[in-house]
């Protein structure tokens, strides 16, 4: 073949592949998201090969330099608000339009891992990419955002809210800096947090990709999580009372064991929380007998009690349930049992029909097996559903590990996320 | 009725008594005895009411010379031995029989209680005032003994039967000194323990009266306990691994929670026990579930297992169904569970059936109720039976508490205890 027939072929079979590859959808490229999220992970990285990218720590603010370049990179223009949120913003053809914004976080625990937030981040910005190698506008501006310290709190999205309190501001975070004193040096400013107040209407929509953190999604061989709500949280501390004894000389029968009663109240709650249908869950997280000596039939357990569940009705049902129970328990064993609810409620937070639906458009469209299911962790999503229709997206984590240095994501799980996410955000601005 | 026919009707009257008088079994004197515990309970008592006469303390010198001094009002012969016990010797018609030994302890735990040990001290001194002032003799020279450190480890009485070694001298006492700085402290000699070692057959029988320090005789309104033996104890560590996780993403079928199997575990122990006839004890003394957060399932449970009973063999016998069950736990709950034996284990010391019936016959005599039943807690007596028939008698523990200012003991129990021990006496004597 002489190289004009050559040159002719191609351009044949070029015409012939064209209309295919036109109609094949935009996809992430996962090796560029793999590549930036171990270019993240290396800020921080100790020597278990977890990450200590603690907000307001040195390894955070280097986290953060590292991002605001990729979002220069993608065209974004970047400001850092009063409460050290990272705003990376895109115009849109009607850039009066309140912004579609998406995102998550880039602060790990200690010893964290490369993925939790991160994901969401590195495919958010994934997202600009793909719009900007495509050509493609959008009617809102979006918006990529990276929200400051969500590990001590939802500190960025609370203060998006209005929700960040004087007294949150006190608190010391991991990185040995108070939340104000954080928010100072990351380029913040606490005393004008009231500046950045959103209120409900001003955000067209809030998205945000994240890691399952559980293993739902990878022992159904699932694509795609489609997140219903942000689970609601309560806690109780239980103290079980009965009386310390002579482990030798008081018979079985005699005795009022705070182990017995507290080992009875543990299963009850497993069985409990169990006999709902759903995925609801309840944990006995801290169990600690007293005295604690061999010789010595325990006189005191002090347990604690989690329930979480989309419906915050279902949590105070289940607990209804518990403390019924209880009694029952309390009863038998010859002990006493007394509940103190905890300051520390958290609200279920309900995600938006209509984003949910466009992710499973996108999901169907993009051949992704895809669920709905809740999200058991918090997520500053569930700040933002108070103010705009608020969706998430899951990916699988590998064995469900999260807040580890095992926690795991595939480069192609990522890049799935991220062509949901691009679809997601298409569809809720609505151009065509 | 003039003077003198006064006198005669008295004459007559006691004429008819006498025989009856005489005929009324000797008893010991409540009030002194209760007199004497309370004198001897201001020594170290504290603010909550307890005592605090740990051995070796100064509390403990103080207790000690008001004991010398009752036991030499009583006419006894007292020396200090080389390991710091208190002997009050009274002689014998036949003073070169081997003695008839008799006694407890007057040293407490931490805030105890005025009648453990004490009630067997001030009980023994008793049997000497009787003898005196019903001017008995015995054949065998008599010992009332008081202890060193029953509650530190047995220290007096592992001393007498030569196993008190090097490394048990060197433990740190509740009072700051070592057992051996101590034993220098109350008149002893830990370099000359050797000498005072007893050989089978140098002691003719050990007898010791304590409060039960469990509830069994009160509950069965039984005033005397007739010792079977002392209960031999075991020891193991279990750790229960599971998969510490996020509480809020792992759902519950997933979950390999050490806090569920633990839970399964201690309510296993305690049925395993209870599906045995007889008064074998198991107790989950000890329970850490790690890392105890609310929001994390726990990972990892520590507990401790003890058994006792009378039998060794029944006590492995418990624990191979134990360890049996807790491998089904293990595979039902996702967890690993290990068993360590820990090197504390104390062999069951049986009693002497010729005192038990002693025991008994006295108890009838006096027209008291009596049982027979293990001993759960450790004493002396557990020593001293691996070199001489040894037999106990019980006496009731107000709501069965011991170790505790709680710790109680009427007077009249405190009696009927030290009348059965001066009657048991007697017939080991064996004079008529």
């Amino acid at each position: 073949m002489n190289l004009k027939r050559c040159a002719t072929a191609t351009a044949l079979i070029l015409l012939f592949l064209t209309p295919t590859l036109a109609q094949s959808p935009i996809r992430a490229d996962s090796s560029r998201m793999e590549s930036r999220i171990k270019e993240l992970a290396a800020f921080g990285k100790n020597a278990n090969g977890g990450s200590d990218r603690v907000a307001f720590s040195e390894f955070d603010k280097q986290g953060r330099e590292y991002i605001i370049g990729l979002m220069k990179n993608a065209g974004l223009e970047v400001r850092i608000d009063f409460a050290g949120n990272i705003v990376g913003r895109r115009k849109g053809e009607s850039d009066d339009l309140p912004p579609i914004v998406f995102g998550s976080h880039i602060d790990t625990v200690p010893n964290g891992g490369a993925y939790d937030g991160c994901v969401g981040v590195i495919g958010a910005i994934e997202v600009i990419e793909l719009l900007n190698a495509n050509k493609i506008e959008t009617r809102h501006p979006l918006e990529v955002v990276v929200f400051t310290d969500e590990e001590g709190g939802l500190t960025g999205s609370r203060a998006l809210i209005g929700e960040l309190g004087a007294e949150a501001l006190k608190v010391k975070s991991h990185s040995g800096r108070t939340i104000g004193e954080g928010i100072g040096f990351i380029g913040g400013d606490p005393q004008r947090l009231s500046e950045i107040v959103r209120k409900e209407g001003e955000i067209a929509a809030f998205i945000e990709l994240h890691i399952e953190q559980g293993g739902t999604l990878e022992n159904d061989s699932t694509d795609i999580g489609v997140v219903e709500g942000i689970v609601g949280i309560e806690w109780w501390e239980v103290t079980i009372e009965g009386f310390a004894n002579h482990a030798g000389t008081t018979p079985m029968k005699g005795r009022r064991d705070a182990v017995i009663a507290g080992s009875m109240f543990a299963l009850m709650v497993n069985k409990v929380v169990n006999s709902y249908g759903g995925a609801q869950v309840g944990t006995v997280g801290k169990f600690v007998a007293e005295p604690g000596a061999p010789n010595v039939i325990p006189g005191k357990v002090t347990l604690s009690l989690e329930l979480r569940d989309l419906s915050a009705e279902r949590i105070f049902r289940m607990y209804n349930a518990i403390e019924k129970r209880a009694i029952e328990i309390a009863g038998e064993t010859g002990t006493k049992i007394t509940f103190r609810h905890l300051d520390v409620s958290a609200l279920p937070a309900l995600t938006d029909e209509r984003i949910k639906s466009a992710i499973e458009a996108a999901a169907k469209e993009l051949g992704l097996s895809f669920r709905r299911m809740p999200s058991g962790a918090g997520h500053d999503a569930q700040d933002m559903a108070k103010i705009a229709p608020t969706g998430m997206i899951f990916v699988p984590s590998k064995d469900g590990i999260s807040h580890s240095p095992a926690e795991f994501t595939s480069a192609e799980d990522m890049a799935n996320g991220a062509s949901v996410l691009f679809r997601t955000v298409l569809a809720i601005d609505g151009k065509e």
